[in-house]
């Protein structure tokens, strides 16, 4: 007798999951590295974008999907750098939706050059909570984390620091002009995600860039197949 | 014949619009005045209210409701003042809600101490999109806007600077370090709420604090049955 177990998906979670998993065989199809890159709002996430792209990523090939709750101006940003962009708006007629999730990300790739590229960096929702509890199919997730925002944020918003692959420690240009303890900063970011990578940069004057454009790099090589 | 129509509830917004009308109530009933403050994370909320309680609101005695995915610093901060306070956290086993909503606010009210103050500041979840989008039963909203976040803040997260009675644009200490157009800030703020008050300070130096002392008075002498 035949038998089958089929475990109904539980929540909107488990939906997001089902999902993301169907992204994830389609990256895979176009041998495509994802990369979901998140922060709080004006962290620097574009600038960032721009100051690595600007002097492109050697052999690899990106493309961008942009997040927003509405227009378009970061995508204008990185059409400008001639990066192929998609602006994916979450915008419902009300407040809009507060992050990506594998759905939304679904919906655009029919308008992603999936084939062309070799690198598709997410740029999500400005939010440092509901962002990291949707996965979207991606092979590792960034997050940046300004300076500006104070040394306690991995404290009061652990599941975004401890669900990154790399944290990338922006504004360091503003180092002289605010109290903010950097070692405190990290020792926290410890606390909460023991171990994980972090990048101290400035997207602004261009300082540790190269290092985030190695990581993009290395992640795309490794989640592709070798030529 | 006796009939009567009730509307049904249709979403989650309507019933927090019930329970927010059920809070406003008490809050009436307690001739408390209620504000909601939000912003992005790190933009400077609980340092603003620092500085405009250590030399407290003259007749006005307040109270604070911190809202927090986890943990209790800014209630630490808060209590260091002598500021009666009450924290929320609105973690829930994962990610946590990533703003307050009519209920949650309506389950801290048995904390707090209403008929001992005279106006409460509920400090919202920091985050730019949600917190807009739900009514707790206060009688203003206030925003905090960090000028490290860009100018093109209101144009991207237009609810929350539609919302608002008061945009306080704090950080302005920082202002030669930045690349930042103050007129390009207030022209994207007019363009989404015309009209807006606003206010420039710094939390940290002080400058402008004064002004939002006067804010939080008017509003509670407002709100409030007069002596």
């Amino acid at each position: 007798m035949h038998r089958t177990k089929v475990k109904v998906a539980e929540d909107a979670l488990d939906a997001n999951t089902t999902i993301a998993q169907a992204n994830r065989a389609d990256f895979d199809r176009a041998d495509l590295a994802v990369v979901n890159l998140m922060s709080a709002p004006g962290a620097g996430k574009t600038t960032l974008l721009e100051s690595v792209f600007r002097d492109g990523l050697g052999h690899i090939k990106p493309g961008v999907l942009e997040g927003d709750v509405q227009g378009s101006m970061d995508a204008d940003r990185m059409a400008s750098l001639h990066v192929p962009v998609t602006q994916l708006n979450t915008q419902n007629g009300f407040g809009g939706e507060c992050h990506l999730d594998a759905n939304m990300v679904r919906s655009a790739l029919p308008s992603l050059p999936l084939e062309e590229i070799d690198l598709l960096v997410i740029e999500n929702v400005g939010n440092l909570v509901c962002p990291a509890e949707f996965r979207v199919g991606e092979d590792a997730r960034a997050m940046v984390c300004s300076i500006t925002e104070g040394e306690e944020k991995p404290l009061k918003y652990p599941l975004m620091f401890r669900t990154c692959d790399l944290v990338l420690v922006n504004k360091v240009d503003l180092l002289p002009h605010l109290d903010f303890d950097m070692d405190k900063l990290l020792y926290n970011l410890e606390a909460v995600h023991p171990g994980v990578e972090h990048m101290v940069v400035s997207a602004r004057t261009g300082e540790g860039v190269d290092g985030f454009r190695d990581w993009l790099t290395r992640v795309a090589d490794r989640a592709r197949t070798p030529a």
